[in-house]
């Protein structure tokens, strides 16, 4: 995603505009003296319209609809989600087995290599082949990513979130950036960095979900008779909401933290059917990777693969003055992940500014690969610790003795997910605080600079992966101090609570992830401390910055609407953060009038006040709409032409056409349009003097694209956008400082 | 709660005002035809107001508040919910020992008796014993509940629903009403009906968080100035979630289940601020019920009673092949569900005819408590099963031999919890298919007439107990059939799945209560059976009728809305569903006027549209502003009297004066009072042409208590209050029958 340094929606000609007229409306001075708020930055992008047209052609479909066609509909709906859950399940599976094959493939290579070079100090030629495979990997990545969809870069939370949020993030949910995904996170990680699996499903499980209710792909260009009663905005982001919920599921094994994550992002309000809906996806999902899993590792009908993140089994308890130590490591995360932030944050301002070109991107990434590979092979080749070999054929010998194993290898060589497990169970001392200590630092720098490369990556898996670490050097400090009481014997509990409060300072859990960490770590007992120290490592985190998706989505100036108004923003008019003079259309629209609107440069609008012949506001008519209208040639004066169907306004969702590209010619441009039967009548308005928190919390409960304005004759005096709600928002400094106390 | 047969409301003088001005503001013929909804039968309770009055003294307060008053505000907020969590959890605590020392009492007194009566054949003595301490308890519950606070009857759930749904249903959230509900929830317990203690502390939860949030008590009537800032709706709704949330997680050790319940109920936007102080208070509440229960078990520090369920330590895997069996068994669970609620409402429906008299109430719960013990007793006595007595203290030897025990005992004389832990993990052959059948019988009907008395009761554990009996039924018999199978050996899978589908079938499941289940079983390797055995028991039972919790509110007549508007309703229109002509008010309104619109009989509007004089629409002023203001005699003509200070309208909250107690003179009559400064301006507002569903959304994510209607000049023509929403989507027959295919 990019950022512009202007801002083209509101050019400078219209601010002028805009100012010259402010007598008119009577905007008071604090208007002037706040606003500057309008040249704030804010990314390109379109807003979801969650609101319904309710025009005539609605109506009339909706009174000619029996209740058994409703009844289809809904057992559609049911179809659908039950598809998407199927198909993440397996895509998830797909991802699963192919890192699998592919890690289990190098490692058999390089083992061999290294065994023969011990003796016969040749240790360059595993290296490089080492560095070499995972460089190849991840440019592959790198290059699909970077080149063909550039969306599918990162966890692709955020991007998700913001999908949610109501904010058309471009490719966001094509078949393309799937593709790239799926393809990109089996080659990330495979290629050794310092990324999880489990973030891209999410994003998966999205574009799945948009694919499949939609019944056709823009990418392949397949079309089908199927599900064309879905093709809008509304119906569609429920989807996404389920294929969010399965992608989650199936990553952690969380179907409820799916459920509560898809719930807690779209942040309309809870609609019972959807919810049962999404649930029913979500389950399917984690069954069928289970199921499939299952099979693939030869215990069917055993089903305890139920997602992707398989922690294994947690036995310990905790006591009471366990709590105080928890507490006290949730403040440590809370602090660590702040850090990881902070600093990852600069790194990607850096890299916006001066790792501009794509083939740079490409190559960062393969500089990351082979500084992962040469820190790892340095520390495991440093490493000290060999332990006697176990049972266990996960182990590797590298450099150690025969019998024995290299502890480090056991982190840094396999994937990181068997890491993780192997810092929550491993006995008590089977890692030295020395290879803990040689392991976390590096681990830290280098996942902090992974994450925001332009490849797919996950951030769970390696803040897990830090957290544990740290978490077990707690643990193996404490066991030092009271070697002998018996409540410092059991370190999984300090392993398991580090990697809680790292995540959680990172991600700074909300209550949908709180969920899934306890789902994922399958550990109902462990569920109070785990939700206490998420509460706190929030908490600390907090006083520093906020969570890094967030700041990613900050960062890249995506207007993405807060949960609540700015506090004290009360004062504030309607008038004073509209966009006015309000171009309007007549209800019997001349065709002429309507291109100019729709052709003015940097004027985007999505929908378009529409007045009555009195002057009176009577509904909005939406861009597509009106594209629509004129590529189809709708002319009043062409009379043989009856009311276009809703069907064509459904089959041109979601590409809709370039004003510039339709052909209207000159005597056309002449003719009127009737946008009676098209308009959405009496959608939600505001008044002028309705204040800032009525606005946005209108905004933010129902899902809207754009607010009409009308004064005390019912006539339309501005429009207020998504856009100017987030600008305005940024600009709570100026709001709180008491700039309205006029 | 009780109905009436007419509504107050919309006596019959204003219907037929209505209908002759019909024509007035163009009603479509559909009007007429489907206008007897108004006629709805509605209980008359006063709507909570969940939109923040913004007027003057509003705005003035907050240009006035500095950041640090905000951040101050902020951390009362915080303080309030650790408090509400800690007495929460505190009440749970007092329940529980209470009932654990009553039954304990009861027991050791009834089985000495028993001991010796076996012997010389004087079985009558300690039957009236038994039946006599029962039946006292019983009485004491029932008097306490019909005398004294009638809203404590049954678990409270209905009515913490319709509370956070936005209905004030009246001393719901009383001190008196906590008493009544701990006292009886105690009584009846240990009085031996067929109720679960957790459901009511829920409301427990709720009335706890209201007391503290207000910081007064109106029936001790102590005032205190702490948190004035809060003794709004608004407020005390955010904090009454909390409480609820306390409540749901102390009750079944759920802490996520209880946000999810409150967030799910409340049905306003998620907002992560307020649920991240839910979740606070659910973790302090659940944390204090573990510490405290943990010292009062002599386990100090042991931690491992985090609700008052507590089920035990479940084993089970299950295999591919148990999932058909525990899908039959979700279909029969939502059939046996199913029954329950019908059978439940049937006699719900008989008693509000002929049991009225609040003497009759008491009389009916005695004759259940008698009934119950008769049953009990007799099922113990031909009960044939004698086991031999394992290491278990808590086995009764009951009319068998030395050394063994009475098995149907263990069901009926303890608690119903340990009757629901003995069935989910005694081994194999503990229980025979006869004793399993003779007790799930007639516990069946007992729960079913027992959920409804006026006593607190809560349905949980009724419904898991006979679940789990007939599901550990099934298990027995699937091992009679396949007695050498691996799979049939391990009964508690079964047991399990059972009492989930019969909870299931009975509340209908919502995905809050599925996490409850989770989390009070504490075992998350079923959870995927769980989900999928909760969501095919809720398809099943939704197939004959709806969850008993939304039955009995429907009994009631609450005017709770749904979650979606009715399908199909998008052709009616705002003025078709309006109250109009509108009772308004002028901005300087004259005494008269307004003392007369407030007593008008039947016509208890909470708000009444204000215009200027221009006649266009201003804003919205409460009923209760209108009280304060006559009562305070802020009179226009009496210059002294400055604007009365928001402090004033906070400390009046919630008991309004009533306007015939208001003392108003004949010469303050003919004085004005200005309502400028109290007028909450530019609220939301809707056009005549408005569809239904788009006004039901508003209401519903907004949590709006009316809605003023107005028209193309922005003068009022109408008002929409919930009421009018409810009534008219209680007719969706004739809605979705096409009425507006005008």
């Amino acid at each position: 995603m990019s950022t512009r340094d202007e801002d083209p929606l509101v050019p400078n000609e219209i601010n002028e505009f805009n100012s010259n007229e402010a007598e008119v409306i009577n905007v008071p001075t604090a208007h002037n003296k706040i606003g500057n708020w309008r040249k704030q930055n804010v990314k390109q992008v379109e807003a979801l319209d969650y609101d319904e047209v309710e025009n005539e052609l609605f109506i009339r479909e909706e009174v000619e609809t029996s209740p058994r066609q409703l009844t289809a509909i809904n057992i559609q709906r049911w179809l659908i989600c039950i598809a998407i859950g199927i198909m993440t399940g397996i895509t998830a599976v797909v991802i699963d087995i192919s890192i699998d094959q592919l890690a289990s493939l190098k490692m058999s290579a390089l083992e061999d290599s290294i065994k023969e070079c011990v003796q016969e100090t040749c240790l360059w030629r595993p290296l490089f082949m080492w560095i070499g495979i995972n460089t190849l990997l991840v440019a592959f990545a790198a290059s699909i990513t970077t080149f063909f969809a550039p969306v599918a870069a990162g966890s692709g939370i955020p991007q998700i979130k913001c999908y949610l949020n109501g904010v058309k993030v471009p490719e966001v949910v094509r078949l393309k950036t799937l593709f790239a995904k799926v393809s990109g996170i089996i080659a990330t990680v495979s290629g050794g960095l310092a990324v999880g699996k489990e973030g891209p499903m999410v994003h998966s499980g999205a574009v799945i979900a948009a694919g499949i209710s939609q019944g056709r792909s823009i990418t392949t260009g397949i079309t089908t008779p199927l599900f064309t009663h879905f093709r809008n905005d509304r119906e569609k982001r429920d989807f996404v909401c389920a294929g969010a919920a399965a992608g989650v599921s199936a990553a952690f094994g969380a179907p409820v933290g799916g459920v509560l994550f898809s719930l807690e992002e779209a942040a309309s309000f809870w609609n019972q059917a959807l919810t049962w809906r999404i649930f029913l996806c979500s389950i399917l999902s984690s069954y069928t990777l289970n199921i499939l899993l299952s099979v693939y590792h030869d215990h069917p009908g055993d089903l305890s693969y139920p997602g992707l993140i398989n922690f294994g089994q947690f036995d310990s308890t905790y006591m009471l003055q366990d709590l105080l130590v928890f507490f006290i490591m949730a403040a440590l995360g809370g602090m660590s992940g702040a850090a990881f932030n902070a600093l990852n944050i600069r790194l990607m301002k850096y890299r916006m500014t001066y790792v501009k070109s794509r083939i740079f991107h490409v190559l960062e990434a393969c500089i990351v690969a082979i500084v992962s590979g040469m820190i790892s092979f340095t520390l495991m080749y440093c490493n000290t610790e060999c332990k006697p070999l176990g049972q266990d054929p996960m182990k590797l010998q590298f450099f150690c003795s025969d019998g024995e194993y290299n502890v480090m290898a056991t982190l840094l060589f396999t994937t990181p997910e068997s890491g993780v497990k192997s810092l929550f169970h491993d006995p008590l001392g089977a890692y030295s605080c020395v290879t803990l200590v040689a392991f976390v630092l590096p681990y830290f720098f280098l996942a902090c600079w992974t994450y925001g490369l332009k490849v797919p990556s996950g951030l769970f898996i390696p803040s897990l992966l830090i957290g544990a670490a740290w978490g077990r050097l707690v643990g193996v400090l404490l066991n030092t101090i009271l070697p002998n009481s018996e409540w410092t014997q059991d370190l999984e509990k300090y392993a398991l609570i580090g990697a809680a409060s790292q995540l959680g300072g990172t991600v700074r859990m909300t209550i949908s992830l709180t969920v899934i960490l306890i789902e994922a770590t399958g550990n109902i007992s462990f569920s109070l401390p785990l939700m206490a120290v998420l509460l706190i490592a929030k908490f600390v985190g907090d006083l520093f910055n906020t969570g890094l998706y967030d700041m990613h989505i900050e960062l890249d100036h995506v207007p993405v609407l807060d949960w609540e108004p700015p506090p004290l923003s009360g004062c504030f008019k309607a008038k004073q953060i509209m966009f006015h003079p309000p171009i309007t259309l007549n209800l019997r629209a001349c065709v002429k009038d309507i291109v100019q609107n729709l052709s003015k440069p940097g004027c985007n609008h999505g929908g378009y006040p529409v007045i009555d012949d009195r002057g009176k506001f009577h509904g909005v008519i939406l861009r597509s709409q009106l594209l629509i209208l004129i590529k189809y040639k709708v002319f009043q004066e062409r009379e043989s032409i009856g009311p276009l169907p809703l069907s064509v306004f459904r089959d041109s969702y979601p590409r809709f056409y370039s004003i510039n590209l339709l052909n209207v010619s000159a005597a056309e441009r002449e003719l009127h349009i009737d946008l009676e039967p098209y308009v959405n009548p009496s959608p939600y308005v505001c008044h002028e003097d309705s204040s800032f928190p009525r606005i946005f919390r209108l905004f933010r409960a129902l899902g809207l694209r754009h607010l009409v304005v009308v004064n005390d004759d019912y006539r339309v005096v501005g429009i207020v956008t998504r856009k100017d709600l987030y600008k305005f928002g940024e600009h709570r400094d100026n709001v709180i400082s008491g700039q309205c106390s006029h």
